[in-house]
């Protein structure tokens, strides 16, 4: 067979199941391939940061890595941003680019670059297939890592070893498990709990925010006293009635400074230490008050559920009941709309088991404040801090379960990077309901230069935060992706286009006027 | 002052006169700036594609950099694909990446990267600022590195030596020149076309492709014999009644072989060798005849109109009438649109001396096909392959050269890539009218299919090329970015088409339906 069949026919026995393409003519083979050897489900967008931000969305809903196919350096560039984020989510997936022939590549053609140096700031592992024979070996070295790492993989596939006669299936590493973490750690952190040295939170990360490590956590906290916090931007969040409400660590680092006063101890779960998104003058990197320890119960590798339980074991709160939380109610919001009326109305409406995509920006930190009022749902936010993820995430995550409505709570500056990603919703008939957060602004640089001591921009940087002339009409741009749309400017229009667009099947937009 | 003013006081005073930028918080300081030291004009886009490919088009029409203003290693990534195209263009720019404050950069704040390992690639130079004090001169390091490399230079600016006090302006570098061509170099061309050593072409590329460099070539050719060709996908061409009409160079290798059938010197004048796009089965890297012997005149950094000059003294040919070409006459289209029914439509109705963005993909062909037939124009074209290099290099020519229309030839499936440009022109009121060849498929992916022997490629393969399902509504997404637009699907309608564009101000979109 050729070297691209040898190639699916592992990632099909590896069980990926689905591959995310923006392809051009050093991946025509592989484009061929997926008639030949079936089983890898080919999803086309039109441009690679929706490639990339889709396979983001889809393996954190499934845990299983998607693939990407992308066209040589330039085309993997563009979907570098959505890759930066999956690199801080902790994401699995295998990206292949196409490259020229083996032999043509010395020729310097027009769109030859150095692919190396630019896919190693956002992957794990990156390597290039040597032969036809060996591709499929090379695919699944390229497997192994990225579940290994739970890092984007890069394989650099040359168009004539996919083209080529002489491929041959490898064999499909086996998933390897989370390292655990020891028992020693664990019976530390017991100790500290147990012992009178004042007040302990659990900062909870990465895979530590599914519903078991909250409730785990929350039994924990229970018996020894204590707080769960959730790290900021978390990759994915579980919630609804069973789960405790837990606080999130807030975005400005005076805020952070705050959140954390009072505790004398910060144990980390899956988490990183609290730091800072941007430095400040007179902030420090690290927003921890002097007083306060960090420890480490388990790091971003390691298996922190697993750990959860055993420092239950340890705490002698195994046993115990799960902490009930109150459960607030959200208001049917009235008149002109805000981000909290506009995350009010999706709790509202929201159909249980939703995934909510969550880059809000500005707005953004309206919807974990009332979303412990939702039903039963998953959140996935911006964990990079590079924009444009959140229509693509919303698509991957819709590939990944059709049979839950996806939610797209969405900034319109950072929909503008990658509005794209609605033809995919379309041409697939995904369930993804948009609601556009329209402030016509980069709301977040008009608080940056306002804690930069900007009262009153002059006229030029007024015009760098300014998306109002003329202001973006997401209505007629859906329609041009075929995606159905409508516009609500109070919250009984807002409610009333939800409750519409979770009715009927397939992608809608809402363009929610701030 | 500021560093942040500094810099901006040095780049005034070198001349820089326009900024595109898409900024983020560590860029915040520059945004101030541009209140404080007046002199750069900033333009806002909506994402960083069409930040660098209008600072590609506009340097390509000025032959002055740009700046751009772009945001960390992941905002960054979002313009290299168009940087690459830059790179190949050997067009100048300085890209300023606001970094991290220098004492935060430690921390791997969650938008850190590995930022010169993204810039490299598509850099001739690339540096970071070391202080307050010393910016404006690292600035002009990037400015003498661009305008010698004639190559984007990209200088990362740490926040706090932006923010800080103790910023000085720095001596501006001169331009510098191209290096000349040796005289015997000039000497050993002008006795091969002296000789009776068989019939020569010369290849004209980069900037020998200005009207001096094509007319002294014609001069010359019209004393020695031979023919002057010009390199497939220059990153710009003149023409004009004045001008000779002259061959390019096709773009798959067998036809580029029986271009250059006959000859048996190609003589390089600021142009590469031709070289394949891709590599194909049994075709060569570089499809020469094997009995074409291969020389150069003029590098593509050297002096190559400097050269023709001199080539044309040591031929005798300097005084010699420029020979005038048959000039075709463009038929006006009726009836259902084909590329080149829209390539004529196009040429009838273009104003003197517009500005033709080619990035017609498989349409592209047909504007040169029949170019001879406009009026004066420069064209410009995609040098380096990755697509979505068209609305945004139109948005900065038209930026560069207010007095002149700009029309942009454009693919539906590379305006996908960075349609978000038409904003900015609708901001800017930018007279740019933009003609979408909506075929709705990557006609150049089914072209590459059949080429790979794929007669009817199977469901999966035929998904990978289609844009059909939805097709695009080009008017609506011209409508959401605040361009007035109409649609063609016949000449007439064409026609009427271009002419109420060219008629009225501000940018235009039509759809011509393939």
């Amino acid at each position: 067979m050729k070297g691209s069949e040898s190639l699916l026919a592992t990632a099909t026995a590896a069980g990926v199941q689905v591959c995310f393409a923006n392809p051009g003519t050093t991946e025509i083979p592989l484009v061929e391939a997926f008639d030949q050897v079936p089983g890898v489900r080919a999803v086309l967008a039109l441009s690679e940061g929706v490639v990339t931000g889709a396979a983001d969305g889809y393996a954190r809903m499934t845990g299983v890595p998607a693939m990407t196919l992308l066209h040589l350096g330039p085309g993997f560039a563009n979907g570098i941003a959505n890759l930066h984020n999956a690199r801080r989510a902790r994401t699995p997936m295998i990206n292949i680019i196409g490259e020229h022939a083996s032999w043509h590549q010395p020729a310097d053609a027009p769109l030859a670059s150095d692919i190396e140096s630019l896919a190693r700031p956002v992957s794990g592992w990156v390597g290039r297939t040597t032969s036809p024979a060996s591709a499929a070996g090379e695919f699944a070295e390229a497997y192994r890592a990225t579940l290994g790492q739970r890092l984007p993989a890069t394989l650099i596939a040359a168009a004539d070893h996919m083209w080529s006669q002489g491929g041959e299936p490898a064999a499909v590493p086996a998933a390897s498990a989370r390292p655990a973490v020891d028992d020693q750690q664990i019976a530390a952190i017991a100790k500290l709990l147990a012992g009178g040295s004042g007040r302990t939170a659990l900062l909870l990360g990465g895979h530590a925010l599914s519903a078991e490590g909250i409730r785990t956590a929350a039994r924990i906290v229970a018996t020894t006293g204590g707080e769960v916090l959730v790290e900021r931007s978390p990759a994915r969040i579980e919630r609804g009635p069973g789960i405790p409400a837990v606080r999130s660590l807030p975005y400005f680092p005076e805020d952070v400074l705050r959140s954390l006063e009072g505790f004398s101890h910060l144990v980390l779960v899956g988490a990183r230490t609290p730091v800072a998104f941007f430095g400040y003058r007179g902030m420090p990197s690290f927003p921890l008050p002097n007083d306060l320890k960090v420890r480490t119960l388990a790091d971003t590798d390691q298996d922190a559920v697993e750990a959860l339980r055993a420092l239950a074991d340890a705490t002698g709160s195994a046993a115990a009941e799960v902490p009930s939380t109150e459960r607030p109610q959200a208001q049917a919001p009235a008149g002109p709309l805000t981000a909290a009326s506009i995350a009010a109305a999706i709790v509202l409406t929201q159909p249980e088991h939703a995934i909510v995509v969550n880059e809000g920006i500005s707005s953004g930190a309206a919807y974990p404040a009332i979303a412990a009022a939702a039903p039963p749902h998953t959140e996935l936010t911006n964990t990079g801090g590079a924009i444009g993820m959140g229509m693509p995430a919303a698509t991957g995550a819709a590939v990944a379960c059709p049979d839950r409505a996806v939610i797209n709570f969405q900034a319109d500056g950072s929909a503008a990077y990658t509005v794209q990603a609605l033809w995919t919703q379309a041409r697939e008939g995904l369930d993804v309901t948009t609601v556009i957060c329209a402030n016509s602004r980069y709301g977040i640089l008009e608080a940056e230069l306002r804690r930069a001591g900007v009262a009153e921009p002059g006229a030029a940087a007024a015009s760098m935060t300014s998306l109002a002339e003329p202001s973006m009409d997401w209505t007629a741009m859906a329609s041009g992706f075929g995606v159905p749309s409508s516009r609500a400017a109070t919250g009984e229009e807002l409610l009333a286009a939800l409750r519409k667009a979770h009715a009927e099947p397939g992608p809608h937009l809402i363009e929610a006027v701030l």
